[in-house]
């Protein structure tokens, strides 16, 4: 075994003792252990920050991007941020001990199936720094220890951040190794995290396609797949059409680089002719480019005629694709085929044809009347969110406390026996 | 792409065409087919019965044990009660359409999470053929189209079977592709079926830990972990002696080839000077050879020393290991060590010892005061199991319907926008 994997199970043995401890630890401790660590990370701010400076001057250095510097860099304001973020987990119900099903057997054995934390999670992630704090006290709420990956572009604050919070257990009655940081200067530590089958109970991979595709492929311990959403706003024979131009608009434009933003859009050719010269112009003044069928091409030059490819690509920028469709069923061939599973939307007054819609596609959200950017565990209510699950296993769409847990039966008899 | 490699993703694809339609059919029209399945697979007993001849010449002619070919072995008998448990899935509630969570948002929002089908499961299975119309049963009720893969040595019965059951479905509204068969006589077809991701939602193996091993570390499709047992019974310092007799006898010995049957025996220090002496003579009484550690090979000669590969061993036999532990905590590490995770018993009249065991150790069913061998889709009155589920993620224990579907969350406003 290399030393980097070594190191990498020496932590998630660690961590396995960590959880055995926190399996037994009950809500008041762990919410005081949260609030400390908020506490500790306002505190330290000074040493994050010039942890952070690090991290920016090097990513200077190697020509990154402002805005992906941005993204990167710390103030006080934005630690300040983050720490109220742990306050708001701590404050959250315990998913533990929840009783999920119960019943008595005829034969008078008590059936139960109650919430209990997963165990050890390991976090594979990209950007920025907020993500360790978030995803520390989530899985610390939710009664796991958890192995943080971050990018090795932001290895300064997250070892900083790591720190604080870590010497903020040690007051507390949650062991430390609750929270272990797995270096980021060896490519090859994110592989042995992933495949140390037995020593870690859940994967979750943050970050761009790369970085979800890799994981996925080369995890032998269990993934949740995050976040790609080619999302579809389909524009219904029955719609309301103002209402459609809204949603479209707000869909696209409101954030675009975001996963539940929208990315291709569907028209029903029964309302083409009226909507389609309406919201191209409207797209365009928002400075979106369309890239479009036949029928969107002839209501403009400035549109892109789209590709194949076009409706199977996440933008993540100010661009559409397009399309007429025959009829709601197309509409929902085409996204079955195309979409990423993330989100789509349907605009109707068609009472059957929300249901036929929504029975018909294949994705974690859909939205009837509403814009594809409130998938989202804020906007859900469900006051954190460790990513968006477009997987059908465990977990589909937003996932908050209950998502970061497992079940087991607790069958109680009184010397039953078969 | 290989040939054997297309054709499974051929199989796939028209898997997915399938499972679009069954997304959209009610519950009426799946338990009519299921009915017709049961109905033609009885009606079709001869030419069944005919195949699976075939398959026993081949396993005696391979020297095949007279166990396996007793349950290779198919009868009129045996194929009425497997259309009787196609008929038992027929009866059973629809999980699709399930509101699992819902409520209105603050902004008005209509939020509910809804039980959805799974997609194109793959079920990739060593053993009796009874198991082809089972999956395929339960496959078809919660709305996923199945791709089976059987083992080589029941190929024909499977073949046979899986003919009978898409006929039946030709006379129904559900498309024959619903259920497919993926050729066995090529070792590389599992795989090819494990690896077709986007294509395959989810794979479940049934088989040994061989077959296990090897899907879990090649497939990239989602996997659900079935099976492996190595169930513990811990008697507490507080136990009724004479129930832990019972119990740890009807564990180990009312069937010893089952994965919920007990392979371990931890016995609290306090009460060994009793129960030692009582258990070990019961056990050897009932043919069982004890692997014990040196206060139970004190006890008797016959006991055969234990070693750590012992104590971490699904034996499926009439074998068991024992240990004297020093506290209910050492019980739990020990567990937590060798435990594969499927179901651990503590007898003890302690509220508290129950509550700290059950709480402790992390195991997918935990027994109080009542037979591991409880651990059972039929016995939890789920009416239907596709296997027992030792990973944490998604399905842990028994797998029943709801198992075999994902949920989708359905938000319906009036032009919401963010």
């Amino acid at each position: 075994m290399t030393d980097a994997k070594q190191q990498v199970h020496d932590a998630a043995r660690r961590a396995r003792v960590a959880a055995a401890t926190l399996a037994l630890t009950p809500r008041a401790a762990k919410d005081e252990a949260l609030k400390a660590m908020a506490d500790a990370l306002v505190a330290a701010s000074a040493e994050i920050i010039a942890a952070n400076d690090k991290d920016v001057v090097a990513a200077r250095e190697a020509g990154t991007g402002e805005n992906v510097i941005d993204r990167l860099a710390l103030d006080e304001g934005r630690i300040a941020a983050f720490a109220d973020g742990v306050r708001d987990i701590a404050a959250l119900p315990d998913p533990i001990g929840e009783v999920v099903r119960g019943s008595t057997l005829p034969n008078g054995l008590r059936l139960q199936q109650i919430r209990v934390p997963m165990g050890v999670i390991g976090m594979i992630y990209e950007g920025r720094p907020n993500v360790t704090a978030d995803a520390a006290a989530i899985c610390l709420k939710a009664g796991s220890a958890v192995l943080l990956r971050g990018s090795s572009s932001a290895s300064e604050s997250n070892t900083a951040i790591i720190k604080v919070m870590r010497e903020a257990l040690a007051g507390t009655s949650i062991p430390p190794d609750s929270i272990q940081q797995i270096a980021a200067d060896d490519r090859a530590s994110a592989t042995h995290l992933m495949q140390a089958r037995g020593l870690v109970d859940l994967v979750i991979p943050r970050g761009g396609a790369g970085l979800i595709n890799a994981v996925v492929s080369e995890s032998t311990v269990p993934v949740i797949e995050t976040g790609v959403g080619n999302c579809h706003v389909y524009v219904d024979a029955d719609a309301d059409l103002d209402m459609a131009l809204d949603i479209v608009i707000n869909a696209k434009t409101q954030r675009n680089s975001v996963c539940n933003a929208a990315e291709s859009l569907l028209v029903h050719k029964a309302v083409a002719d009226t909507f389609l010269p309406r919201v191209v112009a409207a797209l365009q003044k928002q400075g979106v480019t369309v890239h479009g069928d036949p029928s969107f091409c002839a209501i403009d030059g400035d549109v892109v005629p789209a590709t194949d490819e076009d409706y199977a690509t996440e933008y993540l920028s100010a661009d559409i694709s397009a399309k007429v469709v025959e009829s709601l069923d197309d509409a929902v061939d085409h996204i079955r085929t195309f979409s990423s599973g993330h989100t789509e939307a349907i605009v109707t007054s068609s009472l059957a044809a929300s249901r036929r819609f929504t029975m018909g596609v294949d994705s974690a959200a859909v939205m009837v009347n509403a814009s594809t950017r409130f998938t989202d565990g804020g906007e859900f209510g469900f006051g954190a969110e460790i990513g968006i699950s477009t997987q059908k296993l465990h977990a589909r769409g937003p996932m908050g406390l209950p998502e970061m847990t497992t079940t087991t039966y607790v069958v109680t008899g009184s010397g039953h026996v078969r």
